[in-house]
């Protein structure tokens, strides 16, 4: 690209173009940029290397209301937290908002940690922080994190996929606007042979269930429920489709749903344990 | 559970049982037991710490062709590396193999890593792995990493989902018996509004697109493949469904193929730097 030299130091590194074509560009440990870092699903043994050294290096962290307190610790002593899930009586700060900060920041020459729970790209909303920043001509960088999918899936010993059982998993949010309900292809979630993982479907859990029944899936279908995976507090319910919304009900999130034959792989004392002691606490 | 006291420590652990319900548990820090862990996509600041301090830990470390040196290079001086990738005149040791190894290496009293690429429930058959230490009475532990998708969107600022482009991101493996081709449901693939992202594509990109347009994708449908997402030698090139078999003609692999508008997102300069780069190489 003109005015860009081939520069192998470059690679794998974001190059940020201003509106007008300027590079934006001003090296990493030069401040002066945001870095969206995936914080993993919770336990701080998770996150990666990178977010790590990013964290101790960091002027600035940019974080949510959920972000557990022994990741923020990871934080170097000079780093100022900025928690932007708790602003205006509990309330979260708009999107754009958001994006606005950490534009700032990184004007004021700081290097900025934006810290997304899991991964920045899956769900996260990272995409339109990324877009922001290159609007602006900020520099940004994007740091991957264990999904909270993969650590569900690890610490309850189901695979997303396994040979003969799911030869493709599907992740899509259980979200919907108030009152109403998830905008999903049901009949290609429904499919037999598949996994599907659903981000923050607690709430949504009874629709879930009956759309993907009516769809096909069977009613009898296992379903691996894991509340805050990866944490000290992790609970797992093993249950069915059909049973899905009464048994999700104890629960307070945030959940992971794993729908699909490899669900019933995942570690059954563990599952019963969990189950016991929200049934009996 | 009969026999399983209900121990809070033992939260977000596996529980092994054995072929008649014997607790086949021996506790972090005894020896004898399975990690599988995984390596990340390759940059070794991508594993996450759990996977760092196991890795120093090990007693043996059991690992596949494709991991990189500088991973491995994390382990303890103490550990042993056993390549099961390399075996038998550059043949790969058959899974059955690898499960025996691992079962056989744990009664020996070790501590033993498994390192798989990637996480190792997403197209790594830690599945298999894990239900042969658990029929053999073995007790094993699953620690998440980043897949290689997260690292090839993180690395090229393609979100893999985003806001009015992708609701939903699906993966898949574009592995396909000699000659054959993936069998894969098209239909549900093709659909718009979602990212399908294809683990070891390379291959098979030809009838990959050939299928994604029969079941209506359009051919214009933005196509980034990330070759060794986040290793030095990392290239990408953002083509089209239609571009796709020659646009890729030229990579070698391991590559992530991801499908769908975000792909366009992905930070242009560095693509076509990749690109120019390997036409003029």
């Amino acid at each position: 690209m003109a005015g860009l030299p081939l520069d192998p130091r470059r690679a794998g590194r974001l190059v940020v173009l201003g509106g007008a074509g300027r590079v934006a560009e001003t090296g990493q440990g030069l401040g002066g940029e945001v870095w969206l870092v995936g914080a993993g699903p919770g336990d701080p043994d998770l996150i990666t290397v990178k977010a790590l050294k990013l964290l101790q290096a960091a002027d600035v962290v940019v974080h949510d209301r959920l972000t557990p307190k022994a990741v923020l610790d990871l934080a170097g002593p000079k780093a100022r937290l900025i928690d932007v899930g708790k602003r205006k009586a509990r309330h979260t700060l708009p999107q754009d908002d958001i994006n606005k900060l950490l534009i700032a920041l990184a004007r004021e020459g700081l290097t900025v940690v934006r810290l997304k729970g899991g991964d920045p790209f899956v769900f996260g909303r990272g995409g339109e922080e990324l877009q922001a920043c290159r609007a602006a001509g900020v520099a940004c960088h994007v740091v991957p994190g264990v999904s909270a999918a993969l650590a569900a899936g690890a610490s309850a010993g189901a695979p997303l996929t396994h040979r003969g059982l799911a030869q493709a998993v599907t992740f899509v949010t259980g979200h919907a606007a108030k009152g109403g309900e998830p905008d999903l292809d049901w009949a290609s979630l429904a499919k037999a042979n598949q996994t599907l993982v659903i981000y923050m479907g607690l709430s949504t859990a009874a629709v879930i269930a009956t759309r993907l029944a009516q769809a096909g899936r069977q009613p009898s279908t296992p379903v691996l429920v894991v509340e805050k995976a990866s944490l000290p507090e992790e609970r797992r319910v093993l249950t069915s489709l059909s049973a899905l919304a009464a048994d999700v009900a104890g629960l307070e999130g945030p959940a992971i749903l794993i729908v699909g034959e490899v669900a019933a792989l995942a570690e059954t004392d563990t599952v019963i344990e969990a189950a016991a002691a929200r049934r009996f606490a």
